[in-house]
């Protein structure tokens, strides 16, 4: 098929690692912005593309399709070429899967929560909702930082993969909070490797973004 | 390699998703129980193969892995004669990758709230978290409902795959709740058909499990 994917995205949402990633693949796509702040997540006319009511959605060969990860990976797959993952038969195969499954099952969660605090247990706990949050984030990261310290320089080793992107976007969710993940001197060295891929540059073009960049080598006198 | 698997379990927990689909594939095992009652699954051995303090890991040749639906997963994608996975060129590759996810970032998250209420926001809050966990898990299985409604039997159609054990798996952490996933009709169906295979006698067998079965035909007079 010959027919452009579509990304449903919000910037810097979870729409994020798909659309940095098909950046990385030259893969052609269209992008539809969805309003979240004014609930364009839950419209009638959404809610039947992604009966979630979150970003992202990729219409994929005509087909929509939800969950970023999983879409993360099957573009990766898609286009072995680009070496987004490893191959079916690659030993790190099994890690690519681990990590995937890591961050989509115990790290992005808490950091629904941290965003979302209201939903664990209701709106009058939004606060200790927070103040369980942080410290079982800062364990998160302190293993992947043991992690990339021990077998980086990213995920899986000396190779990048779409693990590495949609760890990086979870990271840059926490930028603003008390201990951010780049307070962790491995994910930060980390994240400035990933911030200098020349796709990072366009992805934050295209979705309009500014904040967590690498800072700019500042002129001394 | 021909060293066994080692399969760190507990009854029922996380790691039934694992054994499970081991015993669908015939492939040889061996069970290390984890007293998570005792706590064990926070021992400084079991964090060496752990980090997460979680069950299950699964020896690998050799190497210790985590993340029940990665490890699903890869069993799943090594032997692809038993058909638990769509191949790589699958047009069904696509779903099931969404479907797994799925169900590790959206509904298992929410279990892990109902289980553990007072981690998002205190012991004292456990009830408010619970009452909040309800209907959003509520929610996620009228999706999920619909899915097979609509595209079943099975997650993807026609023919089981490991995302179908993983969500019997799920379903049966419910079964104890207020409103189990089994109220929904072709949820309910669908935990039928999971429970009458025969690797599903084997597993409740092998790990002791008594609750959730497909009761046996009552003699009527
Ligand atoms: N499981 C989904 C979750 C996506 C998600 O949480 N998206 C957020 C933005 S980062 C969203 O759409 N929020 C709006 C809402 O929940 O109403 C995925 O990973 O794709
Ligand atoms: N992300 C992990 C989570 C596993 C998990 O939550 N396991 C539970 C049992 S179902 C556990 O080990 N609980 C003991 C504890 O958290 O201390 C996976 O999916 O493998």
């Amino acid at each position: 098929m010959t027919q452009h994917a579509v990304l449903y995205y919000a910037p810097g949402a979870a729409s994020m690692v798909v659309h940095w990633l098909m950046l990385e693949l030259d893969m052609p796509h269209e992008l539809r912005l969805v309003d979240t702040a004014a609930g364009a997540q839950r419209s009638p006319e959404y809610l039947k593309l992604n009966p979630n009511g979150v970003v992202p959605t990729l219409v994929l060969d005509g087909v929509p399709r939800f969950e970023a990860a999983a879409l993360a990976m099957t573009l990766a797959d898609r286009d072995p070429q680009h070496r987004f993952a490893p191959a079916h038969d690659d030993p790190l195969r099994a890690d690519y899967h681990q990590w995937m499954f890591h961050l989509a099952n115990a790290v992005q969660p808490l950091l629904r929560q941290w965003w979302y605090p209201h939903e664990p247990a209701g709106e009058a706990n939004a606060d200790n909702v927070r103040a369980s949050v942080a410290p079982r984030l800062a364990a998160a990261w302190e293993r992947l930082d043991t992690r990339i310290a021990e077998h980086g320089p990213y995920l899986l080793g000396d190779t990048v993969s779409a693990a590495d992107l949609y760890l990086a976007m979870l990271m840059r969710w926490t930028r603003s909070m008390p201990r951010p993940a780049t307070d962790w001197p491995h994910l930060n060295a980390f994240a400035q490797r990933m911030r200098a891929r020349p796709a990072f540059a366009r992805l934050y073009e295209a979705e309009g973004l500014t904040e967590w960049t690498n800072a700019p080598a500042t002129a001394t006198a």
